[in-house]
């Protein structure tokens, strides 16, 4: 199994990849939002400043004990490899070469006894833990907090990714929990099945951290988030382990599995999962429609999800999102590799002719139409019948079915979002994102209120922008909203713009009875809102928990909204 | 509304159902487990034996200001009512005037801020709170153990049983957790939903008790268990209040709402609850199938769950209780309300022929062949497209469809089990149950294992018995096990007699890899088993949030094993 190369320490990904910034959207960006004159790229890794690490050799010396030497790792690549997740303030810090905070060592443990051993010691030599898989989070969730501990370490839990078992009849595997998707679904393909979890970050994510966040992939529609996936698990903490063994429902108490999910490394460390796996789909489809309004979208994506004809991927974008999409589809920049957006957009002006034209300027406003992608997925006869009914209902919505176009472009580039951020930084340009779920009825109060929020707090900041969302991951209940925005950086200021649009988003989010976050976690960023949602009463039975499994604290400090730090925003 | 008739004090049901005691099987029951030369029916009410109540009029007018003088019972028969839920100890205890304990005084809050103020009183008195919901349990869930307090009150939530809120668009009905099963499904029949949790309880089950229990109604296959219905919920602890608003998913920290299901009136009481809801069906269909081996019955079962053939009911017994069904169905007795065992008899005689004979006599251990019973509901489209794909499925694993018959008999006799019980006993017969669930890899072994183990230890105890089983509530991943046995009573020593064979299955089940309750909750009865499912630290973690929310562990003494009293096991 080939393992992917390390990720770029500064940014996002694979540091072979291409550029993904076309000649068109960066020129589309400088007319809208502006760039800075004053391109600024990451510095060198060597410039990067780390503070001397707190441990001492003896300190050093008992982790080796446990972990053997390669176990343990000082050297600066690492430790600045492990000092940040991807998240907006970590990337503006890192590039930077002032990285917030660092772990003092990175432990590599490649088993549960190494696992237990290494937690006793830190507990007793009061050395923070901050478990870490793909550190893929974007909301702070791996930030080397030490809280009041001398020293801190970045749990890395690349080496306890092995397949324990695969249990074709029951449909279930067990792996250590950090194994990184691609591998997972590189196993499972041999066998002719999938996991079905596509979140954006697929590429570098380990399954343990997708159960420790509550992540929801693309295809989270028809798949299920990652907590509906989870049969059982086992998590190490500090005062002892829970062992939760694969079974498929139980009404023995309180959901523990459940609470495990979301835990986000402050209750323990998850290191062993097992999850629910499905046949390789044998057939997939993507289709392309447009609506006349975002109304007549979310009800026809309500329909999908309460009619049986639920996709497997289901995304809608409203105005904006449409035509900054159809914007940058239009040809006239380069196309990056994999792309065809030129393609994409000569296919859209034969199959809508005019109403096209309308779509591909700054005329959105009047228009009003969206686009959305649906993807069916499975085995072949299941999947026609399905689609054939998704068809109907989004033709009785007024939808315009406009073929597979949409939906390839989408899935060439389902994974390149992170990439531009990267590039877009150099040129001063802020792209971040923010979601949440709400029940149906709700839906198009709390995407207007958020929006105008983001709007709003842009404005405020002098940098106006482009603010823009999608619905995705449906239920039968409702469903998620993710909303991107476009800005020019305040240089100097990253932090104050960027907190300034979080309080104004997190706050109207709240205020209109959604979730702060349906799939990114709470990590830092959200733990301001967290006792808004879930009460004082809520957070009281969490920190209980911590308590009982963690009493002296070392698990992720910061985190959950459980350790009363000061938080950033 | 109409409201159902109280229930029977000494058993289940309402006062004015008939017999359901054929005479067939009486003396098919004569002949093989034997019965009581001696029949003991139930004492009258006035004669069961109730301590006197240890609350002074002090503290009952301090329940009464808040309560109003309504709102607070201690008359006989209201105390009797409260003073056990349905389980087989129970029954036998009260049934002969001597419950184990009683209440020492039954609230009846009707509204959250009454409810605040009767569990700050508790809380400040040292009173202990049994929450009371339709008093269904079967797993001495109800058992009002006072722990080391003075005094004990059942909280009656029937007076909080109001629709707050129906959101069609977005298929949530928020309803007051008292709300019986039967007065939800009315009220939303009117607006042609259903909610579809059909627990055999339903007639006098509380929602906001199958939510603290984790349900799963004989529908689960296709509407899910009650956890994963639940979009929200209040609870009020001693400690304070947790409001979870109603939200189709977040990732906002640990599952909250997951912790809380399950919980068992140990950690508050759930007052509000918010349900998903489906249209109610336009179409129900139920189907027969006989298959050659329970082998080749578990093979279909799994095919129909994880090959998008999912019956909204799946039932499949095994060889014994396939015999024991038709040999019952025989013509030959009486036939109760509402029971058309003769038709259903003689329809399988026509179909199956020779087979026929050949199942319904002694044979079944030489025949093997199993009943199924698969139901399929909702709209009529994707009823049709489903069920063909189930009888394909059905087909290429050898199964006999005989037509409507069995299902019916089945849907008709649904919630007729517990009223069989109750007259069973009085001539001196045990008939229980329990259950399971587990991977689909295990299924078959774990179904040896515990039958074996009931069988033997009925044998240990001079009560040889018939011990069966059928499959239910199917997963993509696994299945329920629901093991009936019936013997007759060791009349003197009965809770001698059933600890012995609740012993030896809870032992065998967990010594297999599977959960110690799939939908019957933790109660008293799995107390011991609890440590041993979820380990001493998952226990702890459980004890943690019970002692936040309730420091001084008012709430339900005794039940999910956190309270370290010894159990009746």
């Amino acid at each position: 199994m080939t393992e992917p190369s390390p990720m770029r320490w500064w940014g996002w990904g694979d540091p072979a990849h291409p550029s993904v910034l076309s000649g068109r959207a960066l020129e589309l960006l400088r007319q809208t939002v502006g760039l800075s004159p004053d391109p600024r790229p990451p510095v060198a890794l060597d410039a990067v400043a780390l503070p001397a690490s707190r441990l001492g050799e003896a300190k050093l010396d008992s982790l080796r004990a446990i972990l053997g030497s390669d176990g343990v790792r000082v050297d600066h690549a690492e430790r600045v490899r492990h000092a940040a997740g991807k998240g907006y303030l970590d990337l503006v810090s890192i590039r930077a070469g002032t990285p917030r905070a660092a772990p003092d060592a990175v432990a590599l443990p490649d088993s549960h006894p190494q696992l237990r051993a290494l937690l006793e010691l830190a507990a007793r030599e009061s050395i923070a833990v901050v478990p870490f898989g793909g550190g893929t989070s974007v909301v702070g969730g791996v930030q080397p907090i030490a809280g009041d501990h001398p020293a801190l370490v970045a749990l890395d839990t690349g080496r306890m990714s092995a397949i324990r078992e695969l249990d074709r009849e029951s449909r279930i595997v067990t792996v250590g929990a950090g194994i990184r998707a691609p591998a997972l679904e590189r196993h499972l393909a041999a066998h002719a099945l999938t996991l079905g979890h596509y979140p954006q970050s697929f590429e570098y994510v380990s399954l343990g951290g997708c159960v420790a966040t509550r992540s929801a992939g693309q295809a989270s529609s028809g798949y299920g988030a990652i907590a509906k996936m989870l049969l059982g698990l086992r998590l190490s903490a500090p005062a002892g382990d829970i062992d939760l063994p694969p079974i498929p429902a139980t009404a023995a108490g309180p959901g523990l599995r459940e609470l495990l999910v979301g835990s986000e490394g402050a209750l323990g460390v998850i290191h062993e999962i097992s999850l629910r796996v499905r046949p390789a789909p044998e057939e997939r489809i993507d289709e392309g429609v447009f609506f006349e309004s975002f109304q007549a979208g979310l009800d026809a994506l309500r329909a999908l999800a309460q009619e049986h004809a639920m996709p497997e991927v289901a995304r809608l974008s409203d105005p904006r999102e449409t035509w900054l999409s159809l914007a940058l589809a239009d040809s006239g920049g380069r196309e990056s590799a994999g792309h065809t957006p030129g393609r994409l957009a000569r296919e859209l002006k034969q199959r809508l002719g005019r109403a096209y034209l309308g779509l591909r300027g700054f005329g959105e406003a009047a228009t009003g139409r969206c686009l959305a992608i649906l993807a069916f997925e499975g085995h072949s006869d299941e999947v026609d019948v399905r689609r054939s009914r998704a068809r109907r209902l989004v033709r009785a919505h007024g939808g315009l079915l406009v073929g597979r176009s949409p939906g390839e472009a989408w899935r060439k580039g389902r994974f390149q979002a992170p990439y531009l951020r990267d590039e877009l930084l150099t040129h001063g340009v802020i792209v971040e994102t923010l979601e949440t779920a709400t029940r149906w009825s709700n839906m198009a109060r709390l995407h207007a209120a958020v929006a105008a929020a983001i709007e709003r707090a842009l404005d405020a900041q002098g940098t106006p922008g482009i603010v823009m969302c999608h619905v995705s991951h449906l239920y039968e209940t409702g469903a998620s909203l993710y909303f991107t925005y476009i800005a020019r950086q305040r240089r100097g200021a990253e932090s104050e713009q960027w907190s300034a649009v979080k309080r104004a988003a997190g706050d109207a989010i709240l205020a209109n009875g959604a979730t702060i976050t349906h799939h990114h976690a709470v990590g830092l960023d959200h733990a301001p809102w967290l006792s808004r949602e879930i009460g004082e009463t809520g957070i009281a039975a969490i920190a209980a928990v911590k308590a009982e499994l963690d009493p002296t604290a070392i698990m992720n400090p910061g985190k959950l909204a459980l350790a009363g730090l000061a938080n950033r925003v």
